[in-house]
């Protein structure tokens, strides 16, 4: 890169755990200008600004899609969409719209239909990075750093627009990957949201049980991990399984014939293909974990 | 206690991860004079003599018995049964023997039939305590401090016994609680073993996935806390499935039930419903968050 990346004005809609950390992260970078906060609550928005996350409140999509370079959508999913609509008439070639939804192929499909040519200004984008707490008091400028970021660029993409969102995760210490917007929706519902649903379930399962108080008192380190998950905010994981339902029912359903499987293999005692089974879940999970330690 | 808890002779039946914390655990806090390790392989015994873990080498379980005043069969939970066999000779109302099996009917119930009228000396037990490592490498004196340990006592059991073995527990910083069998099992399959079934085909589920390299590559911190308990050891959580087969298969039966109403929920967009199940699965992890940091 010859010169340093810059944005004079920055919109981050939903400034909450990522828009909060995104804008905190880019100011630490002196790679940003003036952050124009945009949001529903306007106690967030306040304590945002009070906080130094942000220089001026504007309730207003519009307004501040008007004064801004870079358009950041760090909303909940159903949202982005919401948002789209109300900020196309300010939108033009010169500014730069994107999001961090854990959904791409829905909400690309609807950005087509809504923005018509503009387009090709917007870049989706899926930031891997989070925990169980939200809200902007959660946010923290090292939030991405060395996290991946995944960018689902459309063929309609303006290749400028893309490379200015690459270089502006990048300059925040991400890992910037592209993906195909399928391919991205597949393995996140692999990954991700699969696993939440199970945790989310796990979880509910013990609290049901006639044995709870007993089981709440052996809940030991391995459920815990187990359902970390579990503690994510259900409104957005609400709008997460319902947008990638699509893939998220036929990896369930994949997953409960697997379920089903093993519950004949230790119905019917085999031994052998059960510890088959467990070891190459084993040596398939030390893949995950050799990846992470050497991040 | 008005004196101290000493064992003279303790023999430790499979030196790894638990018998091998429970032996150091136990020289350091002054507890024990001599500690014979028994087990299948002469080079892990070595290595635990070397380690200063045990005392003496022995390969006749019976020897080791008869030169013993307390025998914890810290063993799979298949072996557990086969020791008991051999044992049981060298077996009287002066010895004391407790297991650490995660599972309690089937070993209680065998061990019924195998010692007659010595079960009164025999105490399963159980300690909540572990890691994905296993052997006499990854032993720690410290590994049972504010663990939780089980007893499940039968009705036969003597109670000197009893509180001979609860105090040895104590003595090594855990905090043991009472449960009769049938609790035990049951608790265990739902805080425990349905999880770990759960973890391991999540992570087969991902490799064999046709996705499975960007799988890899996409895996985050959610993903790898869920499937912490798929690097567990294949060989014992095969045994420990299968000997809890009745309350695993009931509750893995229960769980799919409960997701495949979840999909129902998912395939017919009902947001309320989701959101009230997932908002009711983070309070219970809650209870589970809140207990853990007050322990």
């Amino acid at each position: 890169m010859s010169n340093k990346f810059y944005i004079p004005k920055l919109a981050v809609f939903g400034v909450g755990l990522i828009g909060g950390s995104l804008a905190i992260a880019l100011k630490n970078a002196g790679a940003v200008g003036q952050v124009i906060g945009v949001g529903r609550s306007l106690e967030n928005l306040n304590k945002a600004l009070a906080l130094g996350v942000i220089d001026e409140v504007q309730s207003d999509p519009l307004t501040a899609t008007k004064d801004a370079d870079l358009i950041v959508l760090a909303t909940p999913v159903n949202t982005v969409i919401r948002m789209l609509e109300k900020i196309e008439p300010a939108l033009d070639y010169r500014k730069i719209v994107t999001d961090v939804g854990s959904v791409k192929g829905e909400i690309a499909q609807r950005a087509k239909s809504i923005l018509g040519d503009k387009i090709s200004q917007f870049i989706p984008g899926h930031p891997i990075a989070g925990k169980e707490k939200s809200g902007v008091t959660a946010a923290a400028g090292n939030l991405f750093e060395n996290h991946k970021v995944v960018l689902t660029p459309l063929s309609s993409s303006d290749r400028h627009a893309y490379a200015q969102v690459e270089r502006m995760w990048l300059t925040v210490g991400a890992l910037v990957t592209e993906m195909d917007v399928l391919s991205h929706d597949r393995v996140l519902s692999i990954t991700s949201h699969l696993p939440h649903l199970l945790s989310y379930t796990m979880m509910n399962f013990l609290s049901n049980s006639q044995e709870k108080d007993k089981c709440y008192e052996m809940a030991a380190g391995g459920f815990y991990d187990f359902t970390r998950t579990a503690s994510s905010d259900p409104e957005m994981w609400r709008d997460i399984s319902l947008m990638n339902r699509q893939q998220l029912l036929r990896h369930l359903g994949e997953f409960q014939s697997e379920l089903s499987g093993i519950a004949e293999l230790i119905e019917s005692g085999d031994e052998q293909a059960i510890e088959t089974l467990f070891a190459s879940a084993k040596k398939a999970r030390s893949l995950v974990s050799d990846r992470r330690s050497s991040d």
